[in-house]
C-alpha cells in the first residue's frame, strides 16, 4: 500500500511506516506493544551501542526489581506527585489480596535510593554508578508507537557522588558523551543539547537537561535526558556516608535515561516520502540483493554471482532476497520502506555485462558497477551513507531554526510547526504560559553553551536572561 | 565472615556466598532481588552467550508486552489451570480502576499464539522462529536469591512449525545444541538431557524436555527446559495457515527457556568451601592483581609492574585491587570467595626475584613464575581452567549418579542426598508418587537416548518401560 506523503499527513505517514516496514504494532492491552523482530533488531543494536558508551564511561549494570511498595514512592514529594497519576498498580497476587499494594516503577529512583541507604556508607564507597536496562511503565491517555506507549524499554543509570561538582560533571558528561554522542555517531542523527526550564524538569530534579532532536515535520522529540538530583533523594530515603572529615554527609545524585522512543525519533529524522532510511551502523540488513531472473537457467546463474558477492562482502550484514512469490519491483519498494541502505540488483542481463546495479537509499542515486569491484564499492558506501544521513539530518535541522526578530514573527513560525525559533527570554513561567497557549509550543532547551540573550524578552520585553528555544513537541 | 562448609549446611553456604560474593541481595518485595553488578555481569555474559546461539540457529528477537488481559489466559485450559494460581495481577492504573484486570505475564505463549493467529496465514509464513529476552513473575511461596524468585530474567522461545516433525526436531534442537551445548561449553557445567514424565510437564506441553544438573549437595536442578506443544496453542488462539495443498491447517509449536536460575546452578555446581569458582568464559574479572608493598617506593615499584603485565595480558578483563584500606590476605580471601580464576600476586620481593605468584581458584595451586613469561602461562591458564571445571562438573555427576539394584537401595540414596538414581520404571504416576512420599525424590529426566531399561520397575516389579533418573530436586 502506498504511504502517505509526508508533507500531507505526517502523523500517518509515521504509522504507516511502523506498520508496513513491519517495525511494531498495537497490542491487546491499550498502550502497550509489540516490537517486531525487524523493528527491535534496531532497537537492539541501538541498546548495544549506548552499552558500549555507558560501560566504557565506568559504569555497571545491575537489576533491580519492578515492584515497589506504594509507601516508597511517597517519599519523596515532588516525584510522587509527579508520577503517581501514571503508575499500573498490583493489588492481587498468588491467588489472594496483597497487605499492601505494588506499584509497577515508572522509573526506580525510589526502590534504588532506598537500597543506596544500605550500600553507602563510607565516601570509600562512592561514586557508585550503576545503570539498569528494563522496562517501565506509565499509563499513557494518548499511546503512540514507539513515543509513547503504557510500557517501554530503556536504560537508566543512578550514580551517587561525593560533591555536587562531581555530580554535575557526570550528568553533563552522559548528555554530550553518551547520549549525544551515540545518537550522533551511531544513529546518524541530529541534535540540540541543553537545559530544560523548570517547567518541564523532571519530578525531584534540581536541572533537567536534553538532547533535542527535529523530526521532519517541524516537531521536537525529547532524546534522552540527564538529570542533576541534588540530595533530594538521598534525604528523602535517608542516605548517608561518612565523609572524609569523618562527618555525616548526604550524597549526590544524578540519573539519566533513553529509550525505545529513540526508534521513534530515528524514523521521523530520517524518513522520507519512501519510507524509512536507516544508517547503516544500525541496519538489520546493511545490504540486500535483489535477484532478477526469467528462466530456471538464469535463475541459478544470478544465484551464484549473488553468493559470490555476499562472500565478498564478509561481515556485512546481507540479505538474498530471493522470494519466489513477489516479483523484482515489490521487493525494490518494500526494502525501500524498510530503509535498508544499499540495494543490489542483479539480472542475467547484468551478468552478461558482467555488472550490477547499486542503488543508494539516502539518495536514491542508482549506478551500474562493474561485478569484479561491486563488493568493495558497496562497502565503501557504508561509511557514506552513515555521513549524509548525519549531515541531511543536521543541514534539516539548522535549515528548521530560526532566531526571529518578533514575537510575531515567533508565533507564526512555531504554529507551522516550523522548527526551532531561539529567542531571548525573561525567565519567567508566564512566558513560557503565554506561548504554549498561543503556539501550543514549549522551551525544549537552553541552549547549554549558552547562546547570550541578545535584547529583551521575546515575548513580554523585558530583560532577557537566557536565550531559549522553543518548538511544538512530541 | 567465614563461609559455612558445604557439608554441613549447603543452604546457609549458598545463602552467604550469594551474599558475601555481593551477587544479589532480597529487595523489598517477598520473592523480589536485586541482582547486583558483579552478578548482573556474570547474567550478562551467559545471556550473551545463549543470545548468539539462539541467533545463529535461525532465531530472531522480539518483544511483547507483559500485561496479558486475563480472559486471554483462560483460553487453553490445563496452561491456566497451571499458572492461574501463581499470577500478579494490576487492578488500577492511570488513577483508575481497569475494566479489566491484567495479568502481569508469567510466561507469554497465550500473547504470543494470540499474535500469531494474525500473523501466520500461508504456510509461506512458517517456521516463525522467534524469541524474547525479558522479565516474568510467578508469585512464590518459598523464594530463594537466583533459584526462585517472585521476578525473575529469562528468554523464552516460541517458534511455529508446518509439521509436527519439524516442531520436535526444533524442541530438540534447542535442548543440545543451544542449551546443553551453552551450559557445558560457557558455563562449563555438565548436565544430562531428556524428556519430563507427564507429572512434570509444562501446562499445555504434549512432551517437556529437560536439562538436569547435579548441584554439590546431590540434589538436581532444571536448568533449562524445551517444549513441544503439538497443536494445543494454536487451537486454543485460532491460529489457521493455508497449506500447501490449499487446506486449512493449525500449526506445530515450540517453547523453551532458561533463566537467572542458572545462576543459581553455576553457584552450586562448581562452589567450594571457600566460595564461587567462575569458568573464566563468564567471570567478571578473569585474573585478580594483588599488590603487596610497605613502602611507598615498593608500592610505586610493584603497581608499576602490575600494570605492565595488565599490558601484556591484553584483552582478559583483569583487574588490579590495589584498595589501601585492605591487607593482601583479606584481598586473597575475598577474591576467592567471588570466584576470580586467577589471583596473581606480586610483591616487592617477588619483583627482587623477577617472579610473580600465580594461584588457580579451580585446584588452589599456587606457584611462582618467571615475570617475562607471567602473561602468557595466565593466558593459558584460562582455557585449562574452563577445561578442568568442567571435567570437575562431569566427574562429580558420574560419581553420584547409580543404578541401583533394589528400590531400598534407591529409596536410603534418594532420603541421603545421593544424587541420581537411574532404574527401571513402569511408566505410571502412582510408582513416581511413592518415591515422592517416601524419599522427596523425583523423576527429574526420562534419559534422552533411552537406556534400555533392564528389568522390571524398580518400584512395583512391573514391567519396565522408561529408565528414569530419579533425585530430590530444588
Amino acid at each position: 500500500m502506498a504511504l502517505p506523503r509526508q508533507s500531507e499527513d505526517f502523523p500517518s505517514w509515521y504509522q504507516e511506516v511502523v506498520k508496513q516496514a513491519d517495525l511494531a504494532e498495537n497490542s491487546l492491552v491499550r498502550g502497550t506493544m509489540v516490537i517486531k523482530p525487524y523493528g527491535f533488531a534496531i532497537w537492539e543494536r541501538i541498546q548495544e551501542a549506548f552499552d558500549e558508551r555507558i560501560k566504557a564511561t565506568g559504569h555497571q549494570n545491575l537489576m533491580f526489581p519492578m515492584f515497589i511498595p506504594a509507601r516508597l514512592l511517597e517519599k519523596e514529594a515532588e516525584h510522587v506527585e509527579g508520577f503517581a497519576p501514571e503508575v499500573a498498580v498490583v493489588t492481587h497476587a498468588g491467588g489472594s489480596e496483597l497487605e499492601e499494594p505494588l506499584v509497577i516503577r515508572p522509573t526506580s529512583e525510589t526502590i534504588i535510593w532506598d537500597a543506596y541507604s544500605r550500600w553507602i556508607q563510607s565516601y570509600r564507597d562512592l561514586p557508585l554508578l550503576y545503570n539498569q536496562w528494563c522496562n517501565v511503565v506509565r499509563w499513557e491517555l494518548r499511546p503512540r508507537l514507539f513515543l509513547r506507549t503504557t510500557e517501554f524499554y530503556w536504560q537508566e543509570g543512578h550514580t551517587a557522588h561525593e560533591t555536587a561538582p562531581e555530580a554535575i560533571a557526570e550528568q553533563r558528561m552522559i548528555l554530550t558523551d553518551v547520549y549525544q554522542d551515540v545518537v550522533e555517531r551511531v544513529m546518524a542523527m541530529h541534535v540540540a543539547p541543553g537545559h530544560k526550564t523548570e517547567s518541564e524538569r523532571f519530578p525531584g530534579a534540581l536541572d533537567s537537561m536534553t538532547i533535542e532532536a527535529l523530526m521532519r515535520d517541524g516537531k521536537a522529540l525529547q532524546s534522552g535526558t540527564s538529570h542533576y538530583l541534588g540530595q533530594n533523594f538521598a534525604k528523602a530515603y535517608g542516605v548517608q556516608f561518612q565523609g572524609r572529615t569523618g562527618e555525616l554527609e548526604s550524597p549526590y545524585a544524578t540519573s539519566w535515561g533513553v529509550s525505545t522512543r529513540l526508534v521513534g525519533g530515528l524514523i521521523m529524522q530520517h524518513g522520507d516520502d519512501r519510507g524509512l532510511r536507516l544508517p547503516p551502523a544500525l541496519a538489520p540488513y546493511q545490504v540486500v540483493i535483489v535477484p532478477i531472473h526469467r528462466t530456471d537457467d538464469e535463475r541459478s546463474r544470478v544465484l551464484e554471482a549473488a553468493a559470490k558477492i555476499v562472500a565478498e562482502l564478509g561481515d556485512l550484514r546481507v540479505k538474498v532476497d530471493d522470494r519466489e512469490e513477489h516479483r523484482p519491483g515489490y521487493k525494490f519498494n518494500e526494502w525501500e520502506l524498510r530503509g535498508a541502505p544499499v540495494r543490489l540488483e542483479l539480472g542475467a542481463r547484468d551478468l552478461d555485462q558482467e555488472q550490477a546495479t547499486v542503488v543508494r537509499r539516502d539518495t536514491m542515486d542508482k549506478s551500474p558497477r562493474p561485478l569484479g569491484s561491486v563488493a568493495e564499492h558497496v562497502r565503501g558506501l557504508q561509511a557514506e551513507i552513515q555521513r549524509e544521513l548525519r549531515r541531511q539530518a543536521r543541514a534539516f535541522t539548522e535549515e528548521h531554526t530560526i532566531r526571529p526578530g518578533s514575537y510575531d514573527e515567533m508565533r507564526s513560525f512555531l504554529v507551522a510547526s516550523g522548527g526551532f525559533a531561539i529567542a531571548s527570554w525573561c525567565g519567567s513561567g508566564e512566558c513560557e504560559a503565554k506561548v504554549k497557549a498561543e503556539a501550543k509550543a514549549t522551551i525544549r532547551y537552553l541552549p547549554m553553551d549558552p547562546v547570550r540573550p541578545e535584547g529583551p524578552c521575546i515575548v513580554c520585553g523585558d530583560e532577557g536572561v537566557d536565550a531559549a528555544a522553543w518548538a511544538r513537541a512530541y
